[in-house]
């Protein structure tokens, strides 16, 4: 089979980027002196049993991080970033993720070195077998598993421009077959590029020999976690090593066939006997070492670079002998593995010609825009102090790699935990799905974006799928609940007819009906507003009635805003945020306008300067709360009370900067869950069942929330009920505890998850 | 208690016009020719036992028609009028509803007339009992009874200002009391104007003497229905009325309290003897005559007189003794129901106070809008050919009685079913709300419009109530369903990852990484298109291929639409709209551009005038379909095929006026439901299933529908899903059966009340 010539067929170019590309990355779990952990997998993650994307690996401290396929490099990343996000936040707070493939210095004892406790025994034994047959310690070593897949439509272009084959599955295997004959034989490269194990941490080598010198990665070489010497297996054909693997585990070399530790493998089903059948559907590469320099141990381009190398290992031609051709692989990995970092590799000019046949290829393929990375590969092989195991080795000389390995763990700590209200990844996405993802991640539900611009997510946990929007827009409510909230004449009905106290007040669609209803208005407080803005537009408030022209003025503009327009019964008090999930108030906040609180000493600048440290503070939605500004409408409403920016308000003196209290305009959110009697939280909760809803925020008019709205007939009014409330404001509030609502969400989504309370 | 003091208190006179209205209205079913009906109630309206507005009263083809309580006179008439039309196309075909409270010709039998075959075996027996005790004839009579309430806030604040009555219920009994005592003493007034049962046709007058001349109101004689002489309750107070009823209840004057027929009855509880608990709630006027002349037999004027007169009867000055007060009533209206239509009445003068009287009110109440109506009614009061008995006299007298009633029996016949996709009442909003309304009145579900502008409805069967939008947005559909369908990038991907075919394509946000996809699409067909309009505004389709500019141009038209843009491959076919409701394909349409066909005779422009005669089109979305113009576009398509407006075309030519085909632009809707195997319905509801919805309207691409989409690979397309698909096109399509999908929707609604097929 000519790969070469199919690859070039201009049928198929236009598809070679097309690629599916998952990874499993490795970690010990480290305090923050860069000390093994002694604590268990922590219960934030929920159930180990299920967790699709955090795992224990060998060991009870050795976190696996495993991304979900992706269809693109930078999906990968997205995933990968928020799945690092989610372990590195939910761990306990004095413990970090060691950035090294080579453990940190481990427990003298054996037995103090802890086998991950799963709830699957048959697990359990698996890795007890494993630390007897190979030692507890070379376990402990991490690293990256990289699963990649050629595209679909592009290898069905492949096939269909071949004519050998007549069963897609078989033609596939038989390309799988060739590019991994050829990574074997060629892998030593990428050990020279990216191995990154250069030296041990105490106890690691205890009854076995170590290296006498530093090398370029001890976890690439027979050092490190490689079968005995007796298990091989060819690479021939599919049957070949399918038998091989079987004979091999029948004359007990093998306990099993997932114990062939191999730098690649061939996955299809969900055993390895399965490919005979399924034929090979992706390949899983394990050489990979952890990269100390990409926070997440790998970065997009090594993937990408992995992706060029193993196209290439399709295009390139292989020998015939193929069972050589490997071994000759082998056994160059090894000579390089165990080359001094600093070394210039026995092989280079091979890596030179790889190189530039790379190049010729991406050329042919219209992929130049590949040749920049090429040229920075070849430049690396030509300076081997530019490797990763180079680099290390030389931080390590200048302290020890102990030190520089804790020093870039804080850093990753540090870069993970500045923002806790953001997910990195995905942080160009409302922070309420920011929020609402990182909980999803955490305990183990799969999501899926499925539109990032869009906020719309999908989640399964086995076989149940839930879709959400804006992180609180799912199907638990029926369609006509933001329907009916979107129409504050028909909420008003409903509320009303329920019992509630609503606003008493009249819809008009004509001057002259409302005119005509002036009577009954004009001797009380009464406000005048357009049906359906939301925004404060064209509102009129009248605190004590309003004589006939007053009256027709506030009519015209509201009637600028709306072909409908109500005016309503003006009720005086504080508006509380109550926000209800599944029939029970899980927070209410009161939002207060941008202000600060004087010290007798600072000037107003230098205080909202100050208030503006918060690192909850930011700009346009990318933080819970936004900057207080010192603009045009802040210096009028601060000379409207006498003062400037450079007064210097008294002690306790609290400033206000603006009249509306919107987050938005710099508001501080409050929140006040825990202050309210349960009478109120009972009117809000049961005026949201009336609605039908089981996510809203409605919003109460209070003044004195320590009345008794069951026997106060004005203890309350209810102003209007949102549909799509804001959640993050209430998760990261100002000032009071934080409301974890999505997780509350997530609960009503997956009641069959038991969430626990963090 | 001095009443017109408290009406005069400025807090009151603001709210004055406040009240609710009711009405219950009877009519005989006839056939065209104007004979009583010998068919049974129509099954169409479902189940009698709780249907609240279209009910038998004493026979079985004597419908009554029921509005709701409702707040202005305005929604009044607006529930009477749909019900009305509700009523009249639902009773089979060939009758009618008798316009005289006189019913028409009665057979000469009294087992031909049927009494009212109620589920209710007490309700039959009750009706027997009548029958003998009055005779059947009497009980054929019809009219209308007139539920009128003074507004709460209006009394309460009546309420407010005296001190005698310390509890409301109180107050309020007292009120109607006074306002029911003047109301028989002067009610002989409303008997002048509004009697209308000047003769009686054959059969009716059978054992009993007739008047010997024409009459004002039989039925409002002793002639009529009335109680027998001994039986006679005082008005007194409340104590007095409830004990004379049981008194005579005791006695055997009456079967039941119910029997008592008075020109006016107290409303509160469920029976006459709960009203000692929860006193008079409003009153029921029974002494008014169907209006032949107003289609629904009483017109907006005639009501808002009655309230003016109520409110008069509370104003005016009673005297002190209630018997004789109430007696000398029921005499002089003995008396005025006996004369002659044409003659003046004998208390001529007593009406004219009574009327200058309320010309005063009015002006002291600032309700001088009235005026203009109470100059017309004094009129009336000296021109007796004016009233309605003398107009019905004369119309007789130029044929007959019989004749006049069938002509303009029939004149309503036609007013109602003239446009049977429109719901009169309600014919402000969307067609399908519309229709939706009428299949809800016609199955006896409670309806209440909420909002119309909306198309927002509350529908209501004993405790279960279901809110409405635009005739399909309901409860059944969960929230995350229309924002998945709002998303074609999000529909696509739920649908494909469900096995179904959509377009192969992909979104772009930025137009580099469209130009990068160019390779995919040069050489197939594909379309480019903004994500998120659905209008066809910046879609290009280029049916073979492009080269680079031209789908650059495409691009830029796209995203001068959208932030984001699909390019998909272009499926070739016809579009069908599959509408699916609970699981089952209810409708498939074809929708053909505007069009005509030739007869080799008549021109372009004649064949569009014929076609345009068609009842269905209409404009502004007013009918099922729309007008077809011939307008600019409408000529350069017909110039493009070497045609003008005045060409004539071949003999069964097809002539095509418009490229697009939208039913707002004169296309055709086709029904095609019956055309389609059940693959393709298969696919069409498993996609629907998929996407989560209950009702959806799905649009496939079918290149030949008689392929099997379970074998073709190509047999279908799917295109997208909408999530508030127009019903009305369905219901009422150009060719082809129409599709009952409103009632569809109902099912799904309400499956307790198992809707039959009709």
């Amino acid at each position: 089979m000519n790969f070469k010539q199919l690859l070039k067929h201009p049928s198929s170019r236009p598809l070679i980027d097309q690629a599916r590309f998952g990874i499993e990355r490795e970690g010990q779990r480290v305090n923050l002196a860069g000390q093994l952990a002694r604590t268990d997998h922590p219960n934030a993650f929920g159930d180990r049993a299920f967790h699709p994307y955090i795992q224990t690996d060998f060991s009870e401290t050795q976190i696996e991080l495993i991304t979900p396929v992706t269809d693109s490099i930078h999906e990968l990343f997205q995933y990968m970033a928020a799945i690092y996000d989610v372990a590195s936040r939910s761990i306990p707070n004095n413990e970090m993720i060691w950035p090294l493939s080579m453990p940190p210095a481990l427990p003298e004892k054996d037995e103090e070195i802890m086998i991950a406790k799963l709830s699957n025994f048959e697990d359990v034994l698996y890795r007890r077998y494993l630390a007897k047959e190979y030692g507890k310690r070379k376990q402990m070593v991490s690293g990256i598993h990289f699963n990649f897949e050629f595209g679909d439509e592009f290898l069905r272009s492949l096939f269909a421009q071949q004519t050998e084959f007549k069963d897609f599955s078989l033609f596939k295997t038989e390309l799988y077959l060739k590019t991994a004959r050829n990574f074997l034989r060629y892998r030593w490269l990428i050990t020279y590029f990216y191995g990154a194990s250069p030296l041990s941490e105490a106890n690691y080598f205890v009854d076995k020999p170590a290296p006498k010198e530093p090398v370029r990665s001890i976890r690439n070489s027979s050092y490190g976690y490689t079968n005995h010497p007796n298990v091989k297996v060819s690479y021939a054909s599919m049957n070949q090593y399918l038998t091989d693997i079987e004979q091999m585990v029948e004359e007990g070399k093998l306990s099993e066939e997932k114990e062939l530790y191999t730098p690649i493998r061939f996955r299809g089903g969900k055993r390895v006997a399965d490919l005979a059948k399924t034929g090979v559907r992706y390949i899983e590469l394990r050489n990979i070492d952890l990269n100390p320099y990409a926070y997440l141990g790998i970065d997009q381009e090594q993937v990408r670079f992995l992706q060029l190398f193993l196209t290439y290992m399709l295009w390139v031609e292989e020998a015939e002998e193929a069972d050589q051709w490997v071994a000759e692989g082998s056994k160059r990995n090894e000579q390089v593995s165990l080359e001094h970092p600093l070394m210039q590799t026995e092989f280079a000019e091979e890596g030179r010609f790889l190189l530039n046949d790379m190049k010729k290829m991406v050329v042919e393929l219209e992929q130049v825009e590949a040749l920049p990375l090429l040229e920075r590969m070849l430049k690396k092989l030509d300076n081997p102090s530019e490797t990763l195991a180079a680099k290390i080795y030389q931080e390590a000389q200048k302290n020890t790699q102990h030190d520089f390995a804790t020093e870039l763990g804080k850093t990753y700590y540090q870069k993970t935990h500045e923002r806790p209200y953001q997910l990195a990844g995905f942080n160009h996405m409302e922070l309420s799905t920011q929020i609402f993802l990182f909980d999803a991640i955490q305990q183990g539900i799969e999501v899926k974006v499925m539109d990032e611009t869009d906020q719309f997510l999908r989640l399964q946990h086995q076989h149940h799928v839930e879709y959400v929007k804006n992180a609180n827009m799912t199907s638990k409510d029926s369609y006509i609940v933001p329907l009916i909230m979107e129409n504050k004449t028909v909420t008003k009905k409903i509320l009303k007819e329920a019992g509630f106290r609503v606003p008493n007040g009249s819809e008009f669609t004509t001057m002259a009906e409302a005119i005509k209803a002036y009577p009954r208005f004009a001797e009380q407080a009464f406000v005048i507003k357009p049906k359906s803005t939301n925004y404060g537009l064209g509102i009129t408030i009248f605190k004590e009635g309003a004589d006939l022209a007053d009256y027709k003025a506030g009519l015209e503009i509201a009637f600028r805003e709306d072909h409908a327009v109500l005016v309503e019964e003006f009720m005086p008090g504080t508006e509380y945020r109550f926000f209800v999930i599944d029939g029970i108030v899980q927070a209410i906040l009161l939002r207060k306008p941008a202000n600060v609180v004087g010290d007798g000493q600072r000037t107003v600048a230098e205080l909202v300067e100050e208030k503006n440290l918060d690192p909850l503070r930011g700009t346009n939605h990318r933080a819970p709360l936004e900057l207080i500004q010192l603009g045009e409408l802040e210096q009028l409403m601060l000379k409207e009370q006498g003062l400037t920016i450079s007064s210097i308000p008294a002690k306790d003196q609290v400033v206000y900067l603006r009249e509306n209290s919107n987050i938005s305009t710099g508001g501080d959110s409050i929140d006040m869950t825990d202050e309210f009697s349960e009478g109120y939280k009972q009117i809000a909760a049961s005026a949201v069942e009336a609605l039908g809803a089981k996510i809203s925020g409605i919003d109460l008019i209070i003044p004195d929330k320590n009345l008794d709205p069951e026997t106060e007939a004005t203890a309350y009014g209810i102003i209007e009920a949102n549909f799509n409330p804001a959640m993050h404001m209430h998760v990261y509030p100002f000032a009071g505890k934080g409301r974890r609502l999505t997780m509350d969400v997530l609960r009503l989504l997956y009641p069959e998850l038991h969430i626990k309370n963090s």
